[in-house]
């Protein structure tokens, strides 16, 4: 069986750009009705009866058939016993990705994650104390789509908030553990993990059983009951982003080789059919030569049906008038990742508004972010990089206003804050700040 | 008509503190299914017919009959007409707030918001940049609720980040506009404002209509159809918290004049039944005098009826053991507002790890920081405070990861990824890596 992908081409230049353009981009979450109810049954059922529950689907989704929770937790050990049994090749990948990935996080945390206050010239004390969360619970998907790499991605941006328990879950089809997971858990520092999975684990994370204790946030991605049950515990707990299809976008000033282009647009397109490549570019000749480095290099590919797929249906190699006006298409997609594949990426660098993460240069490749480079793989998709950020040490911390005002500053604040509290009919507020005039 | 209000009295040494305690918490949004319909028809139809369906609706709910959109617009010279037809106190309060939250979240934004990168050995850069939003829209409650320092705590801190355009939307039933709200627009730097509110002003910041232009975040507080609304578009804009009723708790060593203490409680539960104040201290006489100020000051206060109900229904005052214990409670609690009550408020601070915002020491009233402190008064409630915080700054950027990978570093950075993504199948991503290296 072969395949062949032929992105659809368009120009800035023609009449229809506009409707063919937003056509392509368009893609939106169907709610499943029936998923939703199935969603709110489990919750309910989890939140009710527990380990009991939580045992009883694991039986029925994941053909696991056991007496009681304790057999559904791995144990520390069992996840160092997981790193142990890998080759050393792939220990010391994961130990060095690790402590790229620890090294980024502890930088994002001194930069933009740590306390701060001051005093005003009244002596009022203001500011901000930053604290961990208590205890947060990481989905992991099993299964097929296993990514040991968010594990990783997920577990030690807590770590290194400081967040005091990190409970991971992944479901174990069948009984069947992924070592590379496993391992993965044991270098990142997961506290404790369960094989459980699906919207019963999303539950008994939420709201705790006899066995699970409950968290305070949930982060990592998942299926669509994952996703569902997510989205309902919010409130209950924290969570992270519910996550679309994944997307690239490459801005090629066409200095880079054409492979590497076509590969960095098969690197998004093999995770599933939905995902999104897109290439911007001012040279219609380079763009041809992408295509056919495309077609040269797809035949090689283990996952060119996926590709394939995903390129045809949702592909696009755009040419543009200029760079500058590749840099403004870029920033109305707003895309999870953006590549500036230029001699010169510093020069379009500030013009790049919304990206989830933006690799800069030749040597840059989505891959080396993935996996290594250190910057967090967890990122916002479907162009709510408009609004929202990577996941990061941020996401594991929260935030306290500090206030202590001073006998003097409460001669000041206090008749700022009568006038305003009579203004919005609020009289107790008023007489509060009044009692501490002197 | 007389009211009295006798917070429930518990101690913690109490057999069956425990099942009291967690009943008086209790508090659950139940889903209204009927506003849910109701509202998801709203957004639909928004998204349909834009404005036309704005005018309909506004006709419909707030009794403005208008021919077109232009009449639903406030110009910036009404907000500014609005500012200078107050009074000079009035004047001068909104300006000296406003003064003050900006300075808080200058310190905010310079503290944890600015850019940062650094380079490894390699020479590989990583870091983040960070951004403002584009364009966020702000709901402002209209009509007997009005509330214009909430316009100052949702507006500066979004032109503080560096927001391009700050849309306000302020529902007027009837046609009444409160000159207090639009001044504060006027002063908080809003860039246009709607007379438009509920389910379809929510709908119209986030799908855009011929002339109120689509934002990429809304926040700011409303009724159940805002809640519900904002609910819905979360996804295709970002939202701020859903928030629950408002909750003080304070903690008191018996060294503040009780009636101050009790004004504080009344201070939030004048703001609606539904409110909850609640008092933990480890002096039982003390709770004694606070009672008495309670039954002393309750006939004196205009919104009595009110405070009585929230009071009676929700609040609590708690004997402790001793101030760790009932610091330990309040972490339980995490509450929205948290009043260090104490002579030696230092002492306490750093054993309490949840809540939205502290005010330490008797002066420190929370009114204060509601108007005029500096820092933000919209807080995270229901015990969400352990996994979220104040608005800030930080609400109204986002960031951006910036990777540069060497030449150099490719060659490290690619075999580490090279094994990782063969570890997960992923075998473009494999590739794409392998072809940086030399």
């Amino acid at each position: 069986m072969t395949f062949s992908a032929a992105p659809l081409r368009l120009s800035t230049a023609a009449a229809d750009f506009e409707t063919a353009f937003k056509a392509r981009l368009h893609w939106s979450a169907d709610a499943d009705a029936a998923i939703e109810q199935r969603v709110a049954e489990i919750l309910a059922d989890v939140q009710k009866r527990g380990d009991a529950a939580v045992i009883e689907y694991t039986k029925r989704f994941d053909r696991l058939d056991v007496a009681d929770m304790t057999a559904l937790e791995l144990t520390v050990e069992e996840l160092r016993a997981a790193f142990e049994s890998l080759p050393a090749v792939q220990r010391e990948a994961l130990e060095a990705a690790a402590r790229r990935v620890r090294s980024y996080h502890e930088a994002q945390k001194k930069a933009s994650g740590e306390s701060w206050q001051y005093r005003d010239e009244d002596g009022t004390l203001l500011g901000q104390k930053v604290t961990p969360l208590d205890r947060v619970g990481i989905y992991v998907p099993g299964g097929k789509a296993a990514y040991p790499s968010s594990v990783l991605m997920n577990a030690i941006p807590a770590h290194v908030a400081g967040v005091g328990e990190i409970i991971m879950v992944v479901p174990t089809p069948g009984g069947e553990k992924n070592p590379l997971v496993l391992a993965a858990a044991h270098v990142a520092g997961v506290s404790r993990a369960f094989t459980i999975g699906g919207a019963q684990a999303v539950a008994a994370l939420a709201y705790g059983t006899a066995t699970v204790p409950a968290v305070d946030k949930v982060t990592g991605p998942g299926n669509a009951y994952v996703a569902a049950a997510k989205r309902r515990v919010f409130g209950t707990v924290g969570i992270d982003m519910i996550a679309g299809p994944s997307e690239i976008l490459v801005l090629a000033d066409g200095s880079t080789p054409p492979d590497w282009v076509a590969m960095d647009l098969f690197s998004q397109a093999e995770h599933d059919e939905l995902a999104q490549s897109i290439l911007l570019c001012p040279d219609a000749a380079y763009i041809d030569r992408v295509q056919q480095e495309i077609d040269r290099l797809l035949p090689t590919m283990p996952r060119a049906e996926i590709i394939a797929a995903s390129l045809n249906g949702r592909g696009a190699l755009i040419h543009t008038r200029d760079m500058e006006e590749a840099c403004a298409i870029s920033n109305r997609i707003a895309p999870e990742h953006l590549e500036v594949s230029s001699a010169d990426p510093h020069r379009w660098e500030p013009l790049l508004k919304h990206a989830g993460a933006i690799f800069l240069g030749a040597y840059t490749s989505e891959s080396l972010g993935d996996y290594c480079a250190g910057p967090n793989h967890v990122l916002p998709t479907s162009g709510t990089a408009r609004f929202s950020s990577p996941l990061g040490v941020y996401d594991f911390q929260k935030r306290s206003s500090l206030i202590e005002v001073s006998e003097q500053g409460a001669q000041t604040l206090g008749r700022i804050a009568v006038t305003l509290a009579e203004g919005e009919g609020l009289p107790a507020h008023a007489e509060a700040a009044r009692m501490r005039l002197k």
